[in-house]
């Protein structure tokens, strides 16, 4: 792929990285949020897999490398405040490292009525 | 709504805040990403109307207290991580303040066969 966006035009947070939103090609599904630096990001338009910075490991993380569960670029966006990026992609396996297909599977609230 | 969770067992970032995802329910379309500290996160449950902290204007935001475009929350996770938000949401007009329906209407990257 080719960058439409050099990194020094998108706009950072306080730890340096862009976070990305990752849903999934044909469902719709999100499957979670990871950040990019400017290697994360330069990596993952290069190659067409998802690569993040891993805020844990503090270095370059390329999804799916231990587990084979890559994700394979189907379009990146970026948001109107240049802050945040979207990435559609297809997924091989499950996203996350709990064996869910996304990481978004815990509620955070419910309905009263449902007490 | 009642909450399953309280603020500090969620994992904030270098800010104090937690983004949230937000996705609109029926098309399954991204709309936007925004952040929340406990205020925001405490007046969106508690109110059913997606509320963020604004790190520009420094203050609590009521989405589409000006606009209109107010989004009803239909459902709220938290990630594997416990620092990522996903909102489902029934969105009244557009999320972006461009005028567009979701933030993310700009490419970020194109295919070389593209050119």
């Amino acid at each position: 792929m080719r960058a439409l966006f050099d990194w020094k035009e998108l706009k950072t947070n306080s730890d340096g990285m862009i976070p990305a939103v990752v849903q999934e090609e044909g469902t719709g599904e999100v499957l979670m949020l990871a950040y990019m630096n400017e290697e994360s990001y330069l990596s993952t338009i290069r190659t067409g897999v998802m690569t993040y910075w891993s805020r844990s490991r503090n270095e370059l993380w390329v999804k799916g490398a231990t587990s084979g569960h890559y994700q394979y670029v189907r379009s990146l966006s970026i948001d109107c405040d240049r802050d945040t990026i979207l990435a559609v992609v297809r997924q091989v396996g499950a996203a996350c490292h709990t064996g869910n297909h996304s990481c978004f599977f815990t509620p955070l609230a419910e309905d009263e009525k449902d007490q």
